[in-house]
């Protein structure tokens, strides 16, 4: 019997207790043991509900019992959270998390306790949700230097961006529909403004490059510009606007960013729509590998977590090497990062004058009183500022290719 | 130093030794030692490559040699790789392999070898080339239960069926070409019949049901029957024929197959494209999951062996528990497996009698002298075959949802 407690029952929380307890029989044939869940901890009372049994409203009660081998935080913030975490491993008891904030803040360092104490840290969910893209990249993909990655990584804003594509709508008309409908929160901020695709992107690169990325540095621009002109000079130009997280090696520098791109006919993301996440990565062995599956939601995101608990359990809560070290991953400054672009100016009938400036430039079917085109080489931020300078500039918008 | 014997100096073995001399650094991050080749055993001589000073012929040397803690078995074929294999893990060496034949014959029975003799067999690399798929089953996938596989499995194929659609060919002159670049054998049977594929669901089968499922048992068509018609149709009605692999669970019945199919608009292998492989599962908590990657090529096999070797130098080359018992799974009677299907009968203009057989119908835009139509509803292969008696059918590719 592997015990486990389980803190928070909100969304996930409360899919880790039904995945555990439907799909037992799954977790004891690769885990080897009966995995339990002895407490689940919350502040608030659940009349009527079976968690009633084993809920405890006081953490202490979880820390003093030997017993529990496996402490699964699924709080969500950085706070209480945090504690909650280090005083688990220091009690000797190993910790999965779905919790992208604390991973992202606090990985390196937390990882560092669980080496220190022999027990495990595991977070294969706070990034991708179901998509095992964590363990993918500790445990199979070891062998590659890897030199990008382009993540959707943010189900709300996928869903939004899809659907103002497929219904033409506005950004606020899809926005509240996601509200309606539960994928987005009443405060979207943390989806809508790249927020959570940053801290996602900022985890997977600092697994890459085994060394801390801030989410800070990374420069995040979300989705609250696109506008409907963008969606619809994106279906003519068949250059679906997708918001990605991304990491590119370049000389020797590593650049991050998250922000709305347009992609190419040939991107192994473009068909990713809907509520669906997708990574895909870029080996010097390898070449590309794609992940692609739910990126949120109770029971794909429960899995993830319940798959580090048998991953805990097999390896009796021993600790599970990661590398991520806490010295930090200098970024290369991302206004030289260079790409092709979308760019919408106003005025009509200006092409003659664009083309000029931005030889074999690809102008869409214009709407009225404005011109948009894509360029045909890559600038750095600066430089096509630099070239539309004159230009009363209506939106820009990076090329993926 | 963890110490490897490489047999095998073709495609995937030169791969293997240049991803462990070219990716070192990489390697010994993940798996705390330095890997070194010891050992290539060729029975032929490479005369100026850096290899020969390494090179063997007699297998015995390497068997002989208590430093070699791990074998790379990527010679191909069943005899002698599975004899040496054994051969190997009595020792108390570790395995690694590519080799579909073998691990799809006698995976079960080598995995139970290994735990007898403490060392670890693994294949990442047996099916889906680059693409992280058996130790995601293995370590990431571990709390679902899975209904469904479908994988694009063969690179070749694929890249032929692609081409097919995209240049308006037939099949003999993509094969060509595909000889021509040296993506299909001489002799293409193994692929263009579907055995190659057969192979690896059977694999994929067997570790999702955690038991043997022999791949003689499985339902196998390739795709020498695929026309420029069918393309043709396919195009029209927006439906890609792929060739896949197919394992699907109803009524507590396995049934696994390997056949063309036309996948429909919302299939997530739909847009995998040329010599890309992928695979998808579907899980009861996770819903969809896919893995997409190159599935063939020195490189990125070779990649996936090398993980192999990271894991098994981690582990000390300790047993590493994979479920595969030797128990045969009984599959169900693939005639009464339902599907709906696209049908292709002598003579045009039928589509008024047909519309009496099969309701609501959808009847492509036709070619002379035949008449096309999707079903609506899915039958037993026996079904529509009864239901189509009397007609000179010219095809029947079922439709994959």
């Amino acid at each position: 019997m592997f015990n486990v407690a389980v803190l928070g029952y909100g969304t996930v929380g409360s899919g880790v207790v039904k995945v555990i307890n439907d799909n037992n029989q799954v977790l004891k044939k690769f885990s080897g043991e009966e995995i339990n869940v002895k407490y689940v901890l919350d502040l608030r009372d659940f009349p009527g509900d079976p968690v009633e049994k084993i809920l405890v409203h006081d953490y202490e009660a979880i820390l003093a019992d030997d017993d529990v081998k496996c402490v699964v935080e699924v709080m969500g913030g950085v706070e209480p959270a945090n504690k909650f975490v280090r005083q688990a491993i220091e009690k000797g008891k190993s910790v999965c998390t779905s919790n992208k904030e604390l991973v992202a803040r606090y990985g390196a360092e937390i990882l560092q306790l669980a080496k220190d104490n022999n027990v495990a840290f595991l977070f294969e969910a706070s990034v991708g949700g179901g998509i095992p893209v964590i363990r993918s990249i500790n445990e199979s993909l070891t062998a590659d230097n890897f030199d990008s990655i382009a993540g959707i990584l943010n189900g709300t804003t996928n869903y939004m961006l899809t659907k103002m594509s497929n219904e033409d709508l506005t950004f606020d008309e899809v926005l509240k529909d996601a509200q309606d409908k539960g994928y987005a929160e009443r405060n979207p901020e943390a989806d809508v403004e790249g927020y959570d695709a940053c801290r996602k992107i900022a985890i997977l690169t600092s697994l890459i490059c085994g060394q801390q990325v801030d989410f800070e540095d990374i420069s995040t621009e979300g989705i609250t510009g696109i506008t409907k002109q963008d969606i619809y000079y994106s279906k003519k130009l068949g250059l679906p606007i997708k918001l990605l997280g991304l990491m590119k090696k370049e000389n020797d520098k590593v650049y991050a960013m998250v922000a709305p791109f347009m992609l190419e006919n040939d991107h192994c993301l473009r068909n990713v729509d809907g509520v669906y996440n997708a990574v895909s990565l870029h080996g010097d062995m390898l070449g590309d590998v794609m992940l692609y599956g739910q990126g949120a939601g109770s029971l794909p995101t429960a899995s993830a977590v319940v798959s580090d608990v048998v991953e805990i359990a097999k390896n009796n809560s021993k600790n599970i090497p990661i590398k991520w070290a806490k010295e930090k991953v200098a970024l290369g400054d991302i206004t030289t990062f260079k790409a092709r672009y979308f760019v919408r100016v106003e005025g009509e009938g200006q092409s003659d004058k664009l083309r000029k400036t931005f030889e074999n430039a690809c102008f869409a079917p214009q709407l009225t009183g404005e011109t948009a085109f894509v360029t045909a080489t890559a600038f750095s931020e600066k430089e096509i500022k630099e070239k539309l300078d004159g230009y009363s500039v209506l939106n820009l918008i990076r090329i993926a290719e």
